[in-house]
């Protein structure tokens, strides 16, 4: 049972972009970031539209930075948290581009790459993006309560960031190398609280950094950096733990996108989450280390909660993933 | 820019399962359905839950017909209309292997086959499931109305069905060959109308069948059959107006899998819909009908209506979208 891919002709990640909302360009990435709103509703008339406006944003300058032509892309690989993944329809609609679109929720973003890798890297296509967002606003009114109602949050949440990350990843041209990618599966630990999705993720997130590891024959110690997508504090602290009871040791290398990319202030709680967390933190801060050459291999791993609202009604826990991606420059 | 993508090593179809519900088992492809539901909640507490296990169940049965042992298979690439594609996620939570979840609404099942095609062809994995599903209570609670309102429908919409259908990719064995894949894209001719889908979709059906004709160089004499995945009867004929306008003459090959699934009876109006429609007709009759080579060539285009009922509140069209997947024997 096959669960890593390796990619014989390693397609390049030749450009990204980055756009972030007023709190995440605050943050500790800021500088990293491309385009920085001033307001959360990006001039739209509802977050969702705005959630939209900024993938398209990402996934535009993206293009411009990768140096590519609009008619040279041969695909979007595209997901968000929104129900029926709207922001990546109408963000892709202006776009004359084959369009596939994903959803594993905030592991939506690695999922893309390694669709956007294959497609590549199989000689199927040249240039592919992979794009993935989220928005504040629009996931705590989907999943949890309208921002009107000011419900207060308790102290395991994390913060849904507003943000969109996109990659262009192509057969040729000067970048970081997309080595293998180690495919997640379900781990449902029983997890039901939907504030605490750091508890729900952080199996899955073991279980795929342990099977990548036996898969690959690579240790914590082959890579710079292991970026777990958006675990928050808590959810970091139990994937360490859970890995540790098998033997290995993250302790050195482990970073969270989530943990990384607010101050972690206390309304933030654990840290931020959301399919644009770690697209977000890849896409800005990583990719312009991994360009420097400060971070020379990297394992992103984004996490995601597959719970929806009817799920959690229903008395169903919270099911994890997480897919592994393999980087070097 | 590459559209069309071609299967050098050709995976195989080596096995598919399907399951439907009462209405769906007394149509016309009833004899070729596998699991056929006495009730549409198949002896669950929710029409999702009932979905799930829907879905659970054809890729099971899938893996079986396939000669397959459930630790042999490598991926299981699903997707279906709900919040947050949940039916898939349950459903893919009891089994113990890589999961990508995709979303491309009711064009899902080729969106699915050809990712599931990329992972086998590129020799990166051996077998590989893709499976959708659609559940006429849990599509019309979500998108339209509860059941329970007794609201009337209007006369040119669909019928989502209830169905699930699973098939089983090889890079050995027995079985249609899947020779190439048209990906793709996004068309929007401004419908808003969310009671019609088969005019929404048409557009992108057009254009999808159009583009294969010519990246392939075939026309559609080469095929025994063109189906469609949910146009309907009103959206089969905007599709083939569409591609007569641009000099090619479907009339002869073309069938629709949502004209097919019901007897078109009136309450059914225009046939069925859903994630569920292609995936349930072609793992049952199609496929049946291919094994006994009386379809040699088929292209098989599932079609998507990209709305969620957030989008069409806020005013926006519904954006359609359809994928080409080439097979034969």
């Amino acid at each position: 049972m096959t669960r890593t891919i390796f990619f014989k002709n390693q397609p390049r990640i030749v450009g990204t972009s980055s756009v972030a909302g007023p709190k995440e360009c605050a943050g500790s990435i800021k500088e990293y970031i491309q385009t920085k709103l001033e307001n959360d509703d990006y001039g739209e008339k509802s977050f969702e539209k705005a959630e939209s406006r900024m993938l398209y944003t990402a996934i535009k300058n993206s293009i411009i930075n990768a140096k590519r032509k609009e008619d040279e892309i041969d695909a979007i690989v595209a997901g968000d948290l929104l129900n029926q993944i709207t922001s990546s329809t109408f963000a892709t609609r202006n776009f004359s581009v084959a369009y596939l679109g994903v959803y594993n929720a905030c592991a939506t973003f690695t999922e893309a790459l390694t669709v956007g890798a294959m497609l590549v890297d199989g000689k199927y296509m040249n240039n592919v993006v992979c794009a993935t967002s989220s928005h504040f606003a629009s996931a705590e009114r989907q999943y949890r309560y309208p921002l009107e109602l000011g419900c207060t949050r308790p102290p395991q949440s994390q913060w849904t960031v507003t943000g969109a990350g996109s990659c262009v990843l192509s057969a040729n041209g000067t970048g970081p190398k997309i080595t293998c990618a180690t495919i997640g599966k379900i781990v449902d630990y029983g997890v039901t609280d939907a504030n605490n999705m750091g508890a729900a993720m952080a199996p899955a997130a073991a279980d795929t950094i342990l099977r990548h590891f036996k898969d690959t024959g690579l240790s914590p110690s082959d890579y710079d950096l292991i970026a777990s997508g958006d675990l928050g504090a808590l959810g970091s602290r139990i994937l360490k733990d859970l890995v540790w009871e098998k033997g290995v040791n993250l302790e050195k290398r482990h970073v969270d996108c989530g943990e990384l990319v607010y101050n972690l202030i206390e309304s933030e709680f654990q840290g931020g989450s959301g399919a644009g967390c770690s697209s977000l933190v890849f896409s800005s801060y990583l990719y312009t280390k991994m360009k420097e050459k400060k971070i020379k291999r990297l394992l992103l791993v984004a996490t995601g909660a597959l719970l929806s609202s009817t799920s959690s009604q229903q008395g169903e826990s919270i099911p994890g993933i997480a897919h592994a991606v393999s980087m070097e420059v």
